[in-house]
Formats: C-alpha cells, sequence, structure tokens
C-alpha cells in the first residue's frame, strides 16, 4: 500500500492525504457519532482530473473508494467498514460554482458545494434553488444528489432528482463522462443522469451537475390547522391541491403528541390553540403573486374546509415572526424526541391515499405488542413520506427500549410492504438498510440492480457494501 | 422457426399470431409510410405472463423482439429491419386501465392503452393527465414512456418520465419487475425505472406503469404576441415565468414565415394582426383560479411587456373559439410545410438562452450554403426544443432538396453540437439517427449505454439495432 500512498500523494499533495488520528476521526465517523469506520486514508482531490486520477490508481491496487460530500447521511452511506482498507474520497475542495445562466434558469456546480451556498448563489442571481434541508449547512450538493435527497419543497419542486439536468461522473474505470448537459428535453440514448443520482455512489463519482433553477416566489402564506383525524388531513390535502394549484409548497402531518414533546422541550413555543386536537397540518403556500392575491386564496380555502367540516381551527400566520413560530414547532420535533430519550426511527413512505389507514393500523398493532409505547408521528405528508418514531412507555428504560428496535422495525416495514410503500423514502440504503431491503425487494429487482453494478463496476470497488 | 411458432400460438392462440402479407402490412409499415421493414410474424399477447413467455421462447430459439405500441413514432424505432427474422410483439391488447386512485392521484395503466384513453380516464376522475401530443389518439402510453415522448405540456408538467412514478417491465430472460410503485419518495436502489423509460424498448418491454394524476384547471387564456426578435421572445419567457411561476403553461415561438405557409394552405385561418412581424409566441396560461383572476394576471403581464418594449402586439383570445383558433395557427404548421413541399427537419433542443444566437447563425450559415432556402423555425420555445425545418429555395425542385438532406443535417447538427444542445429532444435515436448519434454522444457515453445494454439483454434480442 505505501506505493499506493506515494502515488497518490504525488497526485494531490501531502497536506491532502489525511492519514492521522486525529485529522481522519471527523471523516470515519457518522452524523449521529454512533458509528466509526477505519479508513486506509481521507483524500481530498482538487479537480475532476484529480479524482479520475485517484480512482485509476484505487483500480491499479484493488483499493476500494468511500466518496464522501458533507457526510451528514443517515444510513451509513458516507463512512468505510471496519477493515481499513478503503480510502475516503472527500470531495469537499471541489466546491466552485462554475457558472450560472439566469436565462436559461440553470446553475452549474461542484459536488463539493454545500447545499446552502448553492441556494445563496441562486438567490444572488435572483432565482431559486428548492432544495431544502435540515443540514442544508453541511451537507453538499454532490451528497445530495447521490442519496436524492427530499426535504421540505418536494410537494412542489420534486427530489433532488428532479432538480438537476446533467452531471459529470468519474466512472470505476477512471474514465470521465461529460454529461453537464442543460437541456429540458433530450431523448439520446439511455438515462444515465438518473442511474447515477440516487445511487449513493456506488456506480460512479459525481463531480459536478447542472441545477434547475426556478422564478422566486414573491409571497408565502403559512397556516397551522388543527384537525380530528388523519383522513380529514387526507381530504384537505386534495382540497388545498385542487384550490391552490402548484402554489402548494408545503403540507405537513403533526399528531399532538410531537407537539406536547416540543413544548415541553422548549417552553418558548406554544401550540397556538386554546385547545389541544388530535393532528394538526402545517400548510404553506409559495405565489408568484404579491400577498393581496395570494391571501384571498387562503382565506377561500379555509372557509371551504371549514364549512365541509374538514378543519376544527386554524391560525394565518400574520407576520413573518409569526410563520417562523409555526415552522420552529415543526422542525424542533426531531430535537425534541431526541431529548425525551432515544426512540426508534422509520423514513417510510406511502401512497397517500393509505395513509390514515396505515397509522389507524399500526396504533392498534403497537399498542397490542408494546402497551403504551408513543408514536411520534410526523411528516411531509404531501408527498406520502412519515417519520414514524416510536417511544418507549413512560416507565420504561430508554436503553431496553433500544433492544426492540429489530422487532419493532419489523413490525412497521411489514405493514409499509403490505400497503406498497417504501421502507426509506428519502435517506437511502447506505450500509444500514442493505440487508433489510433484501427482505422487501424481489429476487428480479435484486438481479437487474446486481447486473448495472457489475456493468458499471466490475472489480466492486466504488462504495461496496453500500446499496447491494 | 415452425417450432417457435407452433409454440407462441399456442400461447397467444392463432388469432393473435398474424402471418399473412395483408395482416401484418400496418404493423411492418412506419408512420410515415415511407418505410417497411420484415417480419417474422406480429404477435399479440393478452397479458404480461404471455408476453413473459413470448421472451421467453425467444430467448430460446434467438429470436429478436421489436415491441410496438401505436406505431407512431418518427425515428424507426418500432419497425423490425428487412432480415425477417424479428418479431413485432405488439401490446395493443393490453389496454386497460387497471385502476385509479384520485385520492394519491395516480391511476394504474396497462401499456397498449391509447394515450387519448388515458386523458379521458383521467377527467372522466376529475383529474388531469397532461401528456398531450398530436398523435394522442393513436399513439399508446407504453410507447410514450419508451420514447420518454414530449409535446405541448412540458414547460408545465415535464416529459414522460416526469409523468410516470413506477412500471410493471418484462425483463430480456423473461422475468417479470413488478415495480408498480405509486410513491413520491422512495430511496431504496438504482433508478431502474428511468432507465427503462426512454429506452426506446432495448432493455425490456414495458407493460403497465402508475401515472401521476393533477388537478384539473379552473381556467386558461391564450394570448399571441407579435415580437421583432428572437431576443425579445426570450426576454418574454423570463418576464412570464417570474409573473405567472407555475400557470405558465405554453410558450410557442413561430417564425413569420410559418404563418405565411398555414395561411397559404388553409385559407380559412389568419394572423389576427393588422400587419406582419418578424416572430409570434403563443402563451397559454392554465390555473387553479377561476378566469377573472387569472384574467388580470395575463393584462398586467402584457402591459409590463408593453412598457419594456418586448412585444410590439397582442391578442388575446376573448372565447374559447377564438382560443382554438390561435392553436390552430399553430397547430396546422407542420400540414402547411407538407403541402408546400417536403422538407428537411430536425427535432433540437438547445439551453433555451442560445436559441436566439442558435437562429442567427443558422440563418447566415444556411444562406450562404443555400442562397434563397426557406427556414420553418417553430418550437416549444418554454423547452428549448425547435422543430427547425428547411424548405427549398422557391424554384429548386423538391426531390432535388432531399438530396441535400445529409448536409443539411450536418449543418444544423454540427451547430447544435457546439452550443450544447441536443440532435433529438423529443423523438427518440431509433435506428434512424443510430448512427448519427456516435458522431455527437462521447465514446466514454457510448461504453455506459453499450455495458447497460449488455448487463441487461446479453443476448441482443430487445429491438436490436436501436439507440445503440
Amino acid at each position: 500500500m505505501d506505493e499506493f500512498l506515494s502515488a497518490c500523494r504525488a497526485l494531490v499533495g501531502s497536506n491532502y492525504l489525511l492519514r492521522d488520528q486525529v485529522d481522519v476521526l471527523p471523516y470515519e465517523t457518522e452524523w449521529r457519532q454512533r458509528v466509526r469506520g477505519k479508513a486506509l486514508a481521507v483524500i481530498l482531490p482538487a479537480t475532476t482530473a484529480e479524482v479520475a486520477a485517484i480512482v485509476v490508481l484505487c483500480g491499479r491496487f484493488g483499493v476500494a473508494i468511500v466518496p464522501q460530500g458533507g457526510n451528514t447521511g443517515l444510513v451509513l452511506g458516507s463512512i468505510p467498514d471496519q477493515s481499513g482498507s478503503a480510502i475516503i474520497l472527500s470531495l469537499k475542495r471541489m466546491h466552485a460554482i462554475r457558472a450560472i445562466d439566469s436565462v436559461n434558469n440553470t446553475m452549474i456546480v461542484e459536488a463539493g458545494c454545500l447545499l446552502e451556498h448553492v441556494q445563496q448563489a441562486a438567490a444572488a442571481a435572483g432565482r431559486l434553488y428548492p432544495l431544502a434541508l435540515a443540514s442544508q449547512g453541511n451537507c453538499t450538493i454532490g451528497g445530495n444528489l447521490a442519496t436524492n435527497a427530499g426535504g421540505t419543497a418536494v410537494l412542489r419542486y420534486g427530489n433532488a432528482r428532479e432538480l438537476c439536468l446533467g452531471l459529470e461522473v468519474v466512472n470505476a474505470d477512471g474514465s470521465i463522462w461529460h454529461g453537464l448537459k442543460a437541456l429540458r428535453k433530450d431523448n439520446t440514448g439511455y438515462d444515465l443522469r438518473d442511474l447515477f443520482i440516487g445511487a449513493e455512489g456506488t456506480l460512479g463519482i459525481i463531480t459536478a451537475a447542472v441545477l434547475k433553477l426556478y422564478p422566486q416566489a414573491r409571497s408565502s402564506s403559512t397556516v397551522l390547522l388543527a384537525l380530528a383525524t388523519p383522513s380529514d388531513a387526507l381530504a384537505m390535502l386534495n382540497l388545498a391541491r385542487s384550490t391552490l394549484g402548484a402554489t402548494l409548497s408545503g403540507f405537513e402531518l403533526i399528531a399532538d403528541f410531537c407537539l406536547t414533546l416540543v413544548e415541553k422541550h422548549f417552553p418558548s413555543l406554544h401550540t397556538p390553540f386554546a385547545q389541544r386536537h388530535p393532528y394538526y397540518v402545517l400548510l404553506e403556500i409559495s405565489d408568484h403573486q404579491a400577498q393581496p392575491q395570494a391571501g384571498h386564496a387562503i382565506e377561500a380555502l379555509l372557509e371551504l374546509a371549514l364549512a365541509q367540516g374538514l378543519i376544527a381551527d386554524a391560525v394565518l400566520a400574520s407576520s413573518i415572526a409569526q410563520a417562523r413560530n409555526l415552522w420552529a414547532l415543526r422542525e424542533n420535533i426531531s430535537l425534541a424526541q431526541g431529548t425525551e430519550g432515544k426512540n426508534i426511527k422509520h423514513d417510510i413512505s406511502l401512497p397517500i391515499s393509505e395513509i390514515p389507514a396505515f397509522i389507524e393500523y399500526m396504533a392498534t398493532c403497537l399498542e397490542q405488542h408494546y402497551p403504551g409505547c408513543r408514536t411520534v408521528c410526523f411528516g411531509h405528508m404531501g408527498d406520502g413520506n412519515l417519520h414514524y418514531n416510536i417511544s418507549a412507555p413512560e416507565h420504561v428504560d430508554k436503553q431496553d427500549w433500544l433492544t426492540q428496535q429489530a422487532a419493532i422495525n419489523r413490525l412497521v416495514h411489514d405493514q409499509v410492504d403490505r400497503m406498497h410503500g417504501s421502507i426509506s423514502a428519502e435517506h437511502g440504503l447506505g450500509s444500514l438498510k442493505r440487508e433489510e431491503i433484501k427482505r422487501y425487494k424481489s429476487d428480479t429487482e435484486l438481479a437487474l440492480m446486481r447486473a448495472i453494478k457489475m456493468a458499471l463496476d466490475p472489480q466492486n470497488l466504488m462504495n461496496p457494501g453500500k446499496v447491494l
């Protein structure tokens, strides 16, 4: 390996090949700080040509490569295993915004660019790049594309996949695919772009991308609705879609227990209703029209919903500060449940029409198996995506509770599968769900995936042990 | 081959295996009636299981398969070569609409379902399936997906790819991939769906699909703008995007010569302006709001555009009949140019910002090489997609003109390539552009495509000679 490491060092410079324990620690440790892998070295190339040269060296010496962006993934996709035989290839130094075309509404960015910087550069050009995630100050656009990230704007704008027009990729043989096309229509062959997107670095390394930009919204409205049941929330979603069209940009379902936890652990935050309700929906409108007209639309919607008995109450934010407070209720659920004690998490999606039946079935099923367990149920209902987390019953030890993880995952995921849902809506598979997925995917689908992997990475050096 | 044909006949019944010249003629002949292939037989299975069984037989006997939907493609992708050794596998009998879920806003349809029937079934459920093509009464949804069809609603809703959530596919080995997921988010492995979409039947046979549905628009407005230059049209597009947001549903550029031809060959149709203008834009708004508010938005836009000097004149349709007349000007361009005499066609896309420079460069270039040639330039400017067709100079024989086809294709496509565009925006490659594309794709990209083809169809029996 000395010969390999010397060659890599000669390529990138000795400052950019890290082996010291202190230096490699943050690269080897996953976002939630629970797992640490072991790398042969961390290498930080500065250009696509350097990435390609390193990949060629890895092929020659049979060294596996774990590509890494902001290392904010939640499924152990961007850290190596314990063997110490793979390199971490960090794209961090490739953070240039190569070009912005505000007339074509596109920008070309390098993989290591932080999502937040992409958003800021788009805004500086008077445009919107809609992808928005909790980790946007730390995650990179390369990682967002490798995992087909979701977030809060999917209802209106789609996942990371729908926001990308072209890619530059270093293949497993070290060749470079220059696919940075900035076109809305191009039917000249297989859709390589979407194959690399979401492949979690197992088919090639994304080094740059062409992103779609949109006009900035002129106005936005935020409203918190109080509802009796998930069925009412579902009817409300379709009413909002037909009334608001594409201006509906957020539709988040929140069960009351989530807000109870937020109020307990964030005493400055309060649910703005006089009494408690079983469910809430945080609804957001982003309009190309100025405020007065957008306001009319939402008032008309609320009147209709009240008349149809779909909602029990509603609070429309009358200032930006008030809108932020409503969003703070939603955004602090994850932290509040963590403070309450570790729980058993799921990132699932369902046909939207199945959500009420799923919630009802699981409540009965879990109560039967784990009396008193408490469900933290919230998520992007507009996309069919729930973060369906199970906390321990009040007086059960939190560490003991985690020993039930596999059994509870099984209960939840089996029901998701029966309802034709997905056990990973937006986080990917990584190495965390790699075994679990075999239970739910057909042999045919796994065989197709393996055939593609073999075809594009015959030496199995691109992020081995992830996805497949 | 007798053994093979007997086995197929036993499978589908003798009524559904055609060999008679009269019976096979429409399946062997392409849409524009210029080319006819030769098939061993035409086979019409009724179920996915029958398709799979036929594919297994083809694998055993080494018989190639040309999948066929409505056979309306324009690049010779759905007819066989002259060898008479391949079967045509028509999906026509698989035309069921399996399910509509108006709450999840999805429908499951079989590949042989006519696009028009899909639209009608969605409308009957109070929903919109947005894909719209000139051939919608004849083309099938399977063909639309296999070619990633475009059409007039791409600006707002995307291509066929963006309108599909899941697929059922018969693979080259006869296995069936049951990928009919109706989910907005699913990050559990490689994006097989988008790989089969646009692959023109060379990787597998799409037998059914889950389609996305949308709320129906409440109102629409159509306006014809008169402009001096393509640059003004480009500025107008961005003004319309920022003013109208997602309600902008059509933006078609039309050069004056196109409408001259329409008026010549369709005497009942007239450009509604007192004088001629070099360019026109047909702009359409589809709104979730009722007419009065939508009307305000378009009036505000026109005032702004006049004030900025972007448009010289504008006609806003005041009735449905008038809107239809404006669209008739656009829709009859193809027929009018055909009546005028055959011309040399291109289906190209460009970064939208390059369109004015492309039109200017090509006008000079073509006039220099072919003095007096007349350009029929129109298309979906909102998607960067032009149908850029070249007619003979006035007194040149039309048949002679077609002998220039290869040379003119080369001039146009080379410039498209220099501007990072595509030589097939929405029609695909088929066998017509299969050689041409090798000039414009890198060896790396072709190698990736070949590796995938080899991995999924090692016997090369799925629509051989198309795409690659």
